[in-house]
């Protein structure tokens, strides 16, 4: 019920404000006996960090994080883990503008009309510093994952940068890390690096498409209607700010095919179940099939940008501003860290609802 | 929370199989007063019902529903309201074939790896019968938005079947309700008569995309992060059978734009606020703004086929199916109701959850 | 988290009122394959039928419960199963004198002053009528808990009625199903009779306190705080209308006791721990420790009596009011299978949340 | 669905153990623009801390609390506060012995067998220190209230201490901020100052029973069924740690009542109903009438006491075991704030939900 939460069972809240002292994550429901420290959590914090090269915002922040609870000699206890991340790099600033009047396409207006009080440094609760705690919770997910699912692995990636799409002809896992867009097309992130550099330089910002996919699901998580696996990956994903958008496996192209082009195939292998293909992106009915999960989420280009944008003030009276600061020329790049955290959130807490329903591993064999 | 619920504070539970004795929804947290009836709930059931046309399933069900609780003298009480539907065209038949093989692209394998057990009679609870009950919900949850929203305005609508768009420059409200695909481009309509037509003869299917919007909607619904109308939005459409992508406003397309083609520039109106575009699909930072809330999923091509396909028995022998019976050849048409009933209960839901926060209206006044 | 919703990951909507067409319970997350049947759960309705005997509400229910969803075959599928009762015994009377005045210490005033509106009918939502879904509900938990963990007991049983207890000293399982009181008391079974009796010819009515035990519960059920087995048990019994005090093991007089006293002290026995005692009731720090849980609740008496009461009438006008009609002269009776219900859905909740959390069993070995 | 949350739309998790780096609240679904500060939730603290006289643990800890997040400018902006206390006492010293042993009627041996790990050290989550989180929580609570309701005033107070009760007939509202005990019976205060006085030094503990009153309380407020005012508020008291009897008005005496003497009769006053007497506790059909809301909670004596009690060893040896330490001979006079706390989100988050379903203030008026 509660609106700053996330999950059923592994449930996730998310408190604090871009420019307040600190912010962090309450993560309830964790398994017992998982290993959990701040150095191993902090290892998917820094693949968000900002300042980490040109393509990101400057503000510096070490993102540190701190376990505050939950955790004894090493493992987690079954009770709540406070993760609290403080901040540091708040530029004491006049903030004189953004305070009177709404930045286009932010948060400013809807937080002002709706609260008639709003934290505009920074946008406050709006601003991407909140996905930070998301991903380290999605730390303790993952890390209860590997011990329950020993082998899943979960993987984001950039498939599509403004117009420029990957050639998924030259997918290779392997390139992933190797470039600073997390995209596994060498040559798309050779093109990319100009043309957002361009656009950095300029002033300006770009949306982008970013896949998750989790390879090593069992079958037999989600559930059926409003528990459907799809369901809660689609609310995880479109819960991250900037996100307008969200497909499973064959997502809106879905609606072009016809029947015998959208079913994936069935037939008998060494190990169970294997498909001709994967237009489900691994969910039927909303159970998973055991084949790769497959998401999809676009994320809209920063509103942040230099070029003067018409609007209006608190006391009603048009007129222009410019968002001058440290910002992502395509914050998606940040978003793909966020999207694996999200995916393990919802993989852990559909493994627990599942266990908790039905009992350890899928109930019904076949052959 | 549950699996089978949705909502915070209007939460509704959907019950009942395909080919059980009924199916309903137990429809809780409504607000006392609004009035509620069988005959004004019918009318919403109506348009979903099958057998309406040649081009939606030949199953023929009244889908009469009984208001069995939570109503006193015409109106709501406050306390839970019971819809049941029966079930009544369930012909006794062989189910000999989808006992034992599973249909790919059908929930029939999922189901049966999770649970051990699965309702193999019309897909039981991933049928999409479980639709109606969420019209009779929806048909509540707009009785109620009337009566503390006058003026609210959701109309759902088919923009694209199989890879046929409409023409948003052919856009026209009127035409909505004078076609059976519930398009507002007539010549759209047209074409895709003969186009669905063909399709269904050769036994086929196609997917298609729906758009929703609700006019009139307040500023201020919705909340941050994981209560953003966005979230509960997608998670709403996702949570529909066949569903595999949602997007609010530019949607999944905001990912080709730039920051200054993306932001909705704002200017001081008679009444308030307005924007020049809306681009948002009236929604920044998960609350609305005032301009109409756009929402578009896609739905796949029933998997429900005259083309034999390969599966597995589960005995784990390789084999093939066909699925005989009456299906319909493009199942997104009768999910425009669908759609319309989801975007009632999320916008009622965040509509109270708004005023148990924040109290009634928006808070925060410009100008 | 539903204002008619109950448990977790077991959960019980409850639906209708006293002279409605129906009412019964929405019962969503039953583990997959437990045997349920509508005659399995007859009998557990049929010990709270009323009109059995003369001590009991002359009302003639057949309280016949229909089974809508969820099972097939004769097992639960793992979806939501819907019980419904016939409301059949609504004599069609002249309701006018409640309809205008408000019955003291009965929920009418406050079910108007809140909803502007109420079902006078027989009490509406607030009738004693509502814990047949309960009741209903409850059988589900129990088959679940069968299969899950043979071997455990739940059983209530009256310990006072009005100013007599029973004498501990003389308790006998084996008297329970012996006497119309569900005593283990059988000097005050027959003590009570005569007592109640004279009370019931007065028209006068009386409070009574129950308790349930349940044996065979597995260590390790619970958590800590908000989650705790006393927490949810307490909610649970004070959810049942009438209820107004809720004790666990030693309950209010823990109070009165030292530390000596008050704590059991632990040895090794040839299967585990074993207690000196029980005055934790089976519970510490909300986890079960593998004694007994032991729950007491105490049920007020009702306040529908031949005597004549003052009160006031919508109206504001004072004036007098006499409840005549059909009434249990000690409602409590009524009450002990419905404490068993809801023993019984609290402990198979905690059974699947411990369950999805933490896998099959308890976690840590002594010995 | 959380175990470590309470609450609908005023949601609170608490997180933190006893002797880790710091506990807390996250306290979710304030209305925005209350005063909220540290300072002003210091001072529900100061009344809870222990060491304050020698009736109470002689731990010293500060206590103070940290405003994280939620605020600004001095008011809530609706986000989530996050509200931190460091842990400052934990003294180093040797676990060794209750590393080892399980403490005869403390939660050591059940965290244990339910999450084979547990943090040892002074009760980890199990220990009182917990309570510290809620009164802060509490304070947010009370501030939302007095901005919402003005002239609300929630009371606690101690009405027994062991086995020695107070004299209602010397109950006096000014006597409770005049004794270490909280109890509104001056001549009772001083008889309990010599008893505790003994029991303290003679290393052992007693129980108490704890009443907290809300007078103020708008008619109207809670739901039927499982959102009693009663439920929520027995769940609410029995989370706290070493409660194990919650009573509403009469409680566990109704029982012994005739409905004659129970029903509390109305007539019209000039400002509404009244009645004639509250042994509803204010509370009727799960919903407030206007009259004091009235609840009150037994606590065990602390099992920390100074007497060699048997017990067993993780490796299931027979053992005995003193805990020594700086412990409180009556646990229940820190109870008192923390109660009230309780009461106060309770109350406000049921004042939330009845204006989140109903809109402002009562709906059925009455003359």
């Amino acid at each position: 019920m509660s609106i700053n939460s996330f999950g059923h069972l592994f449930r996730v809240t998310t408190w604090g404000e871009s420019h307040g002292p600190a912010l962090g994550a309450t993560v309830d429901g964790c398994p017992p006996g998982v290993p959990v420290s701040a150095e191993d959590l902090q290892v998917w914090l820094d693949r968000r960090k900002p300042g980490q090269n040109k393509y990101t915002t400057q503000r510096r922040e070490p993102d540190a994080v701190e376990v505050l609870s939950g955790v004894f000699e090493g493992v987690s206890t079954g009770t709540p883990i406070q993760l609290m991340i403080r901040n540091t790099d708040q530029r004491s600033k006049d903030y004189g503008d953004i305070a009177e009047k709404f930045r286009p396409g932010h948060a400013d207006i809807t937080y002002w009309q709706k609260y008639g009080v709003r934290d505009y440094r920074g946008g406050g609760r709006s601003s991407a510093r909140e996905t930070a705690a998301r991903v380290a919770a999605g730390g303790v997910a993952r890390a209860a994952l590997d011990s329950l699912v020993p082998g899943i692995k979960i993987t984001g990636y950039m498939t599509q940068m403004g117009p420029h799409g990957i050639d998924r002809a030259r997918f290779d896992w392997a390139q992933i890390e190797q470039n600073p867009f997390w995209t596994p097309d060498a040559q798309a992130a050779e093109d990319w690096a100009g043309y957002l550099d361009a656009l950095r330089k300029s002033g300006s910002s770009v949306g982008a498409v970013i896949e998750v996919a989790a390879r090593g699901v069992p079958a037999g998580l989600g559930a059926p209607v409003y528990g459907k696996l799809d369901t809660d990956l689609a609310a995880a994903m479109m819960s991250i700010n900037a996100v307008k958008g969200v497909e499973i496996g064959e997502g809106m192209a879905a609606a072009a095919l016809t029947g015998e082009a959208n079913a994936d195939e069935i037939s008998m292998g060494p190990d169970g179940p294997v498909y001709s293909s994967n237009h489900a992106g691994g969910i039927l009915g909303g159970i998973s099939t055991g084949q790769d999960v497959v998401v999809r989420f676009a994320v809209k280009p920063t509103s942040s940008i230099l070029t003067t944008r018409k609007t209006i003030s608190k006391s009603g009276e048009d007129t222009e501003i410019i968002t001058k600061g440290r910002h992502d020329p395509c914050v998606g790049i940040r978003a793909v860290p966020v999207g694996e955290a999200m995916m393990a959130c919802v993989l852990l807490d559909h493994l627990l609802l599942h266990r908790g329903q039905v009992g350890d591993g899928p109930r019904g064999n076949i052959g």
